[in-house]
């Protein structure tokens, strides 16, 4: 373990990438979002990942050297070519340019294909949420869940993010998978021989477990049950099959250098706010609302609060994420 | 009980209405709404609402004779203004409006204000998903849910739907509430003075309650916990901040005749899939994945076979549904 300021942090991840086959507007995009995502206490979307990343542009399963292009098929429609690379870059792309069409159009979404992981999508739905506008992001990931009823996993654990702008405070910012638990939950208590609880995922034969191998040949179960299945399935329709990429039962991992490209896509809206309705004065009564109750909090808080002492006392690493460096 | 054909039941739910200072055009709408859900089989969203809907508009509450109006706010945004009338009057408008809109801007949508309870949502966005188009829809309704970790109810159980076209198939349609479990199932436990899961409600104090009358008093918990909850709060942003109408802590109730308006919204999201990817025949691989997978099904294939066992057969009725008739 050692510390490092966030700048140490970044010139480090981007220095590992550019000695892997990646170019360094590429390098900067993709160790931006890593040690945002550390910054903020989102671990496994934060450096953690950049030796799997490193390896996987190393071996061209994802091409460091990519440039995403933008076209834009009719005023509020953009689509975003990712080209097998990083998804960051192609993210970065999407942002810049949906904001402008947003403001003006009142809606516009892009569409992100040939696409791949797309990481802590908080931090991309917030980015835009500070140009003033409401976002909400779908993305699919390798096959991890069935259909309700079903055993083959046919969806991935498919994040919904959402961000809202807010009059004089950051975005609130929603950001959440639709598995029940993280799978990590489950690799974990593999490694220590411990049982799982039997609503976490269904095994080959698609029945409960608490066995956490048996989880690991199965399936993950979403969360809220049926409804759960239903809205993965609606985030696998949106980021998947509206955008033309690679569905959740064809992709191949994000977790290792082997294979064929994941190829998944993202789908993002972006809302002009101030054309719909009163604007984000009137939604921060919500908030505000939401923020006095006893005992909870808005989403994102916590984060918030890890990215300041971050900011002042910068993170902890550990050596074996640089790999290379 | 009685059956009737579905023309029969129209008909008869138009002349309660009529009779309940509602106009002919909105009694037309409100009633083909809840005759359609009754045909489906989603009887807690049917005819069994006309006799309070028919007392909400005799007593003002609801506006029988409102006319909602269209603001085009710019080339993707619309703004309906519900005019505090039936929502279904509204939806009608709005969809008749955005379906063009989202075919050649890409995506478009409409807020909804100064509405209240719009029943079965997925009869919504599949009338545009017959059009060609993919539909997302938020409505919030009254406070039923606390923020996670808290306890005073500040949001609805705040309703996500969403439809998607199929090349040779009705659409595929996603309708589902955030509540773990519908409301319903609290007052029918209370009514039988049975016991109710632990993981439905909490009491007033915030804690689990198995006790139906003290789930009663108390809110409802959002499927999955905290990341339910945190739908919820983006529902309840989507469809009351952005739309500027009443949030669920200031609604009046969907099921009495008393107070003013309930003032709730909707937003709707049309989106062209032509023109953010390859289209209706790609998402197909999805369903037909999905349709083919042992134990599965499609999000409302029975509600489909309900529809096609009601027009060849009719439903049954109660007399107590049609007041005054």
């Amino acid at each position: 373990m050692a510390k490092l300021s966030l700048a140490e942090a970044q010139a480090k991840a981007e220095a590992v990438l550019m000695t892997h086959k990646t170019s360094a507007a590429n390098a900067k995009s993709v160790a931006t979002a890593l040690v945002s995502a550390q910054a903020d206490g989102l671990g496994t979307h934060g450096l953690l990942r950049l030796a799997n990343y490193a390896a996987q542009a190393n071996c061209g399963k994802v091409d460091g050297f990519a440039i995403p292009t933008l076209n834009q098929t009719a005023p509020s429609a953009l689509i975003v070519d990712a080209a097998n690379g990083f998804a960051y870059p192609a993210i970065d792309l999407a942002i810049t340019a949906l904001v402008p069409v947003a403001l003006a159009q009142g809606i516009a979404a892009a569409s992100i294909t040939r696409s791949g992981h797309c990481g802590a999508m908080g931090l991309a739905v917030e980015r835009i949420a500070e140009r003033g506008m409401i976002a909400i992001m779908f993305a699919n990931a390798p096959a991890a869940m069935a259909p309700w009823g079903g055993q083959t996993p046919l969806m991935g654990t498919n994040p919904i993010a959402s961000a809202f702008p807010r009059p004089a405070s950051p975005p609130v910012v929603i950001d959440l998978s639709l598995s029940k638990v993280a799978r990590g939950n489950v690799v974990a208590a593999a490694q220590q021989g411990a049982a799982i609880p039997d609503d976490w995922a269904l095994d080959v034969d698609g029945k409960p477990t608490t066995d956490a191998k048996a989880a690991l040949a199965g399936t993950m179960l979403p969360l809220g049950g049926a409804k759960g299945a239903a809205l993965a399935l609606m985030v696998e329709a949106m980021a998947a099959g509206l955008t033309g990429s690679h569905f959740a039962f064809e992709a191949s991992s994000f977790l290792d250098a082997k294979g064929p490209p994941p190829a998944t896509g993202q789908f993002i809206i972006a809302i002009n706010p101030a054309l719909f309705g009163p604007g984000v004065s009137y939604i921060e009564r919500l908030f505000t609302m939401v923020a006095a109750e006893k005992g909870a909090r808005l989403p994102g808080e916590r984060r918030l609060a890890n990215r300041q002492k971050a900011a002042q006392e910068g993170i902890e690493v550990q050596d074996s994420w640089f790999v290379g460096s």
